[in-house]
């Protein structure tokens, strides 16, 4: 074997833990606000507000992704993604990340590197850098993230804030992620766009503060699928919220791969989850910022109803149940 | 059985992801610096320096624990305690913790329940609280935890700013967790200080700012072992480090345990890891803060030397290798 094979065929026993950090480390870029990056016991970022915004997701091989239906760095990107959207959820803008890898020794580390690779272009598209990490031994592929944000001097926009009669409004996609995932546990894959959509969600960053700043009420990310997200709106506010179908746009493509499928595509836009859109709450009357669409009201009671109904179906996917 | 039997025998697939969230977090008073808890997309902490400190760890069970021989609330303790330590190296104090919790579906709620007892007792021992997490389905208990910290106006205390001249100095106990684990190695479970020692560490979290404060050119807590600690602060300040062991005390009960077993407590104190002792290098002819006690010399060069000699043995632990 040449050089460049035997490279290839390293794995991450062979090149060690400070190996490995320095592989996916050296040689990056950090932004702006990384005062003190990788290499030291922790790192220190700019937190211009006064305050930060902090979350976690942890994802696991074969829960929360398949490497025969998405590639590492496909992986990397949505391990990013799903974070960062939970900081725009609070109207806030991502300012660095930390990554936790637990991995089996003999995992090869072009795995490391394109996971590494996926986190990194993920992370520069909003701007910022992985400043952090811990790299450990694992029998699954464990991914950690953990998203920091700044305010930018606004209050952050929790879930609880709803009130009767505000509008309840979307950005980003509903139902792709889930239509790509039906395809996919059908053995296809394709076509692309909504298996796309499943592997790498594309979160409306932007639209998180721009929500903000037009005075949202409350706002959420759809994980955990549309009625299910706004379930958790409803119960933190003490609210009821009411989707209109007729507001929520059925997308032509999904129609096309629900009926080949002989699924529903409606079902998939109401409770499909792992979109990463964002889900608000407005004052009535207030202009609506760019990409935002309308879907429903606000009203007293508790509960989410579609068109004044219970809806009839599952509604959202919660871990072990 | 009876109703409290029934709820013990409960795994976390009976209760679902939100109801161990609930179970985790109801109840649980949150620090004055957490500004938004948890519960929402994100969580909000004071960050008054303008700057925030960032460190994750990640436990795995069988790699960094074992349940034979630790409770899930030590465990739960130590989680916290090696990134609580990996902030005050910084010279920083603690704000908050975020805690990605992967566990089995069958795994009993009580040893949930207990995990995270011991992280709230580990992180009000400094006055914080768990402010956010996530909690999905793994084969493998894994515990990733976030520590955020703050640097109160004072620079960060990197590993890069030791100097030739500084005296090198540590607080903290050395070699107390080699001891407790080659103890647990021998199916033994007393003496239980040392035994302890290895279930949980006791930073010396005071001493991180205190240290900042005296003037600390450089600083690194003991999770790999002192020699190999001191390694990352040579490279990384371009310098070489000598340990003198006429300094370095070796503990009465440290030599009397390692006399049982046939062991060198000399080589626990210099290479045992897991014991977040905190070491720094300082000015020479500076006061050292109390608690701190001098152990060698920065001098120009590279490398770590004992008594100006190569170490002979192993010299830290390492992933993977």
């Amino acid at each position: 074997m040449g050089p460049d094979s035997s490279q290839d065929a390293q794995t991450i026993s062979q090149v060690g833990e400070f190996g490995l950090i320095n592989r996916v480390t050296s040689g990056r870029a950090q932004s702006p606000g990384t005062l003190l990056g990788p290499g030291d016991d922790a790192a220190v970022l700019a937190a211009p507000d006064g305050r930060v915004v902090a979350t976690t997701d942890v994802l696991v091989e074969q829960v929360h992704f398949r490497f025969d239906w998405s590639t590492p760095h496909q992986v990397g990107r949505k391990a990013v993604a799903v974070n960062l959207s939970d900081i725009a959820a609070m109207g806030a803008v991502p300012t660095g990340l930390l990554v936790g890898l637990g991995c089996s020794p003999d995992l090869p580390t072009t795995v490391v590197d394109e996971l590494a690779a996926g986190m990194w272009e993920e992370a520069q598209r909003v701007g910022i850098s992985v400043v952090g990490g811990d790299m450990v031994s694992a029998t699954s592929l464990t991914i950690s993230v953990t998203a920091l944000g700044d305010l930018q001097g606004r209050e952050p926009v929790t879930r609880s804030g709803a009130r009767p009669g505000d509008v309840v409004a979307v950005a980003g996609r509903l139902g792709w992620s889930a239509a790509g995932l039906a395809v996919l546990g059908r053995g296809f894959r394709s076509p692309v766009a909504v298996v796309g959509a499943h592997r790498v969600p594309e979160p409306p960053y932007e639209a998180g503060p721009q929500a903000a700043v037009a005075g949202a009420t409350s706002m959420v990310d759809t994980s955990d699928g549309l009625l299910a997200d706004l379930g958790h709106i409803a119960a933190a506010s003490g609210v009821a919220v009411d989707v209109r179908t007729e507001l929520v746009e059925v997308p032509q493509r999904l129609t096309e791969v629900a009926s080949a499928l002989g699924a529903d595509a409606r079902h998939w836009v109401l409770t499909g989850g792992e979109d990463q859109a964002l889900v608000a709450t407005f004052p009535q009357g207030r202009p609506l910022p760019e990409g935002w669409r309308p879907i429903g009201a606000v009203v007293e009671g508790e509960g989410v109803t579609v068109d004044g109904d219970a809806y009839a179906g599952p509604s959202g996917w919660e871990h072990w149940r």
